[in-house]
């Protein structure tokens, strides 16, 4: 038995110390022999709960998710194998800039040392290739050794924290309880380092100037002010300008559309109608934390380039041709809300641009059925989770509750995605209602891990949209292929083939789990829905095989 | 509308048709808008199928599984979201010399040339990324461009084909269609260069020297025999020896198990009682093809080193502490069985070791039970699929029937290969029956892939080994831990759920998909099966929590 130094710490033990003091609560994973040393410290303390996913590359999604709502996550992999499948999940959080810390359990340091033919090898003694690969999609990466332990441990996660990318900390199993002198800081630095002042300054005034010299102003909010935590400082400019505010996509729900001057999303020629002319009537376009990309932007129809325009990063500001590196949003915001003075737009705006209507006369639930009806049903402060296809082009400009938080891989756009970004998400806000929306084809990537939300009580509503295959592919070629068909399932039946109702499992949160053809079948099904809201839902919505949201149809006209 | 010119192709056309001069009729995996424009030319090709996998990873190990019956196998994924997706596939690939040859349809040019934010990249303007990740887990690797399409494609499938191991093709959507000079040479050169002549002669005497002063010489046939298809001159070299010859778990099946020779699996302390005595008794040991990893050794209780060995391999042939650099085991093997002149061995061996009968007194289906019982059925000239787990280490010693081809991940390992695998040697050989043994932990990874044996009317034989959570985790850590329980879920319903009844999936070959408790209920199904042989069965067998085979108990305990 050892007698622990008050100044000693396991490597392990640090590590699970530095997760929970970034608020981490659950660690997502699968176990395998070559981290459950280190996931024995997971279950040993009781603050922590195990993910238990389905697979690697759920379990990456589903930390992806978790980051979303709370700011980072934490994911625990196999060397080779479980570090490899987790891959595209990693990619996209470094895509869509969310800090995965990604601990990869690997091999004893003596297998590594003699280069031994074991398992989860390529058989030719490289310990390092994947190390190598993952490097590739990390802002910071490390191999543990028990003398650089306590220092790249915090060096890979204050990096990855500060840089909203995954960090990768590879962990060799045997030296999880090893013990090493504890940091000589108490808790991690994870301040961004701040802004020149005298660029902040400079820049501060250039906007303001540019601002009092423009007639019609016009703001637009994106995903930079949700990765930074920016609401406030957002929200505060955007109500104290007064001026028309627009989210994009990847940016939803960073505005509070209770303001009068919100007005909605802007996404190029796939706005709706009315958005895209308010906008190129702008002569001055503040941009918050901008990503210009193909589905960010309507496929590049973005269409304000005579527009000036003030790009507001977190690591930089552009104003017009002028560059002012280093100056923060985090810090610039406050200063332009203070220094603005109240001023207000001197145009009219016409009431906020809705959606086309209902089409009535059919009783299939079509896409304009669907995402006009179902915003009645979304209730404030919930998440909504959509998929790449039908589901994410057509949600940002059909849904719009309240305090909503959107979760969509609109950049990295990998399918198969939403299912366990839920789960994700669920198990970041219990509170929270979660709504998603997910195809068929989508479904059939990473079905298995609805079995995570039984296992884990959680309760979201699941819409299934089935309409027999790869639409949005089919919409741009091969609509008759036999690759864009697949198998026809019983998607209604998922929860009872995932445990729902074994005893063994003890679930007693099991609500609909139905096949929905007519709008009457939904409006009663939402009913339900509405009445037990501590359940899980899983409605299959049958909807008719090309029928496309708008917005899809368009852009597949312009891909 | 184009007049080609006989010696134009287009660069597409070009890969499909180097794919069938390799013998591929089936190509695995995932549409996306970056490939859609290849697999038009693999649907307008009326001699290859498209694999309709699930996913991309369940896709690279349907591959993988094809490959090993084939020789060689086609993957199709998307640039950045699939071919990450595929990578633990493709690696398990690299590390078991399997020559997948992945194409990834990547964005247009212009897009790449101007580093746009589209979706499936890293926003950060990087289209390279991914092809230097996947270069290190192939043996050849491309980006194709117009002018070197045609030399590009035939060296990575051609380098791909002689090493065994994966190659890489990153084709442009927009170029597939474009047309270039066909190439000079009609067919692939995928000769291997030949042995050095006076090293090959000098080897060929050495061998047959040791072989002369040896007393007790064995043979031990591995991987490399079944990778570069040299079953038939191992086997006329071990019957015209008549040397007692045992095979490694990877390299089961190289030899006909009617050789009165044959002794079984040599896998160290891990091998049936009385064959590790047998080799240790040797004086001359002769490997074909040997893999020294820790789970084709008995976790390096391989207990042979006193032993003087001979390793015949591919590339080279080592005869004690002398090496034949270049010399190949293909060319050899015949010059040794010319030279050998039907030396028979002048020691006697015992009948054939056989494994632990079954214990009476329980009706339980044990492992010692199932791993007896289930032999009886197993048809000869049959493919049988296990996965890393309790099948993977107990079928080596337990299943033996003639002209059978077994499939495991003996060196990569990754749970969940099993089911995808299983479906990619059936699509390779539709006329033998598939076995396939997967444990619940291995089947939730990748559970999905099972709806493509429906869709593609393929009759496995699936043994679903329901022990309710992670058996091989539990004997090496945390019995009780939550992190190796998961989630029980209807596993007999899986046939249902994945759409075996629904009238549009038109599949008429299901036939029982049941769970079985007992050892009778498990010989009555048996028997359906056998009167049932072209149709799909799926048998849930329900097993003791903590029952392990033999094999994975001693492993436990010397892990």
């Amino acid at each position: 038995m050892h007698v622990t130094s008050p100044n000693l710490i396991s490597i392990g033990q640090h590590i699970v110390n530095r997760l929970k003091e970034l608020g981490i609560d659950t660690v997502f994973g699968v176990p395998s022999d070559f981290n459950m040393s280190f996931l024995d410290l997971i279950e040993d303390d009781e603050t922590l709960t195990w993910g238990n996913n389905t697979n690697e590359l759920s379990a990456a999604y589903a930390a992806d998710g978790y980051a979303r709502i709370r700011g980072t996550s934490a994911l625990v992999t196999a060397f080779g194998v479980g570090e490899l499948s987790a891959m595209n999940g990693i990619a996209g959080a470094y895509s869509e800039m969310l800090p995965i810390i990604h601990i990869v359990g690997s091999p004893r340091t003596r297998f590594r040392d003699s280069h031994a033919l074991i398992h989860h090898t390529l058989g030719n003694g490289d310990y390092d290739v994947f190390y190598k690969m993952s490097s590739m999609l990390a802002s910071a990466s490390t191999n543990l050794t028990v003398s650089n332990a306590v220092s790249e441990i915090d060096r890979v996660i204050s990096t990855a924290f500060i840089t909203k990318r995954p960090g990768y900390i590879g962990l060799p199993c045997n030296i999880v309880n090893s013990m090493v002198e504890a940091p000589a800081t108490a808790s991690l630095c994870i301040d961004r380092p701040r802004s020149p002042i005298k660029t902040l300054t400079a820049a501060n005034d250039h906007i303001l100037k540019e601002i009092r010299n423009a007639k019609h102003p016009v703001i637009l909010s994106d995903l930079g002010v949700l990765r930074f935590h920016l609401e406030y400082e957002a929200n505060a400019f955007i109500e104290r300008t007064g001026f028309p505010t627009y989210t994009a996509p990847m940016g939803k729900g960073s505005v509070n559309i209770d303001l009068p001057n919100f007005r909605g999303i802007y996404c190029g020629a796939l706005s709706l109608d009315g958005i895209q002319q308010e906008l190129e009537a702008a002569d001055l376009l503040i941009e918050l934390g901008s990503i210009k990309s193909d589905f960010n932007t309507g496929y590049f129809t973005f269409g304000l380039e005579h527009v000036k325009t003030i790009v507001l990063h977190n690591y930089g500001v552009i104003i017009d041709q002028a560059e002012y590196t280093g100056v923060q949003m985090q810090e610039l915001l406050p200063m332009l809300t203070q220094g603005i003075g109240g001023a207000k737009p001197s145009f009219e705006l016409g009431p906020p641009v809705k959606q086309k209507p209902i089409d009535q006369g059919s009783n299939e639930i079509t896409n304009n059925y669907l995402w006009n009806k179902v915003n009645e049903y979304i209730k404030p402060n919930s998440i909504v989770v959509t998929e790449t296809g039908s589901s994410g082009f057509a949600a940002p400009n059909a849904l719009h509750a309240k305090d909503n938080t959107y979760i969509s891989q609109v950049l990295w756009g990998s399918i198969g995605y939403s299912v366990p970004a839920a789960v994700g998400a669920a198990m970041a806000a219990r509170h929270r209602q979660i709504y998603l929306f997910v195809g068929d084809g989508s479904f059939q990537l990473t079905v298995q891990e609805v079995s995570v939300f039984i296992r884990q009580g959680l309760t979201p509503v699941i819409f299934l949209l089935n309409n027999d295959g790869y639409l949005t592919e089919k919409l741009i070629n091969g609509p008759y292929s036999s690759y864009n068909n697949f198998q026809m399932w019983e998607y209604s039946k998922a929860m009872t083939f995932f445990g729902a109702h074994l005893e063994t499992n003890q679930n007693e949160k099991i609500g609909l789990e139905i096949q929905v053809k007519t709008r009457e079948a939904f409006e009663s099904a939402m009913e339900t829905v509405i009445q037990e809201p501590d359940k899980i839902h899983f409605l299959e919505l049958v909807m008719p095989q090309f029928d496309a949201p708008r917005e899809l149809k368009m852009l597949a006209e312009i891909f």
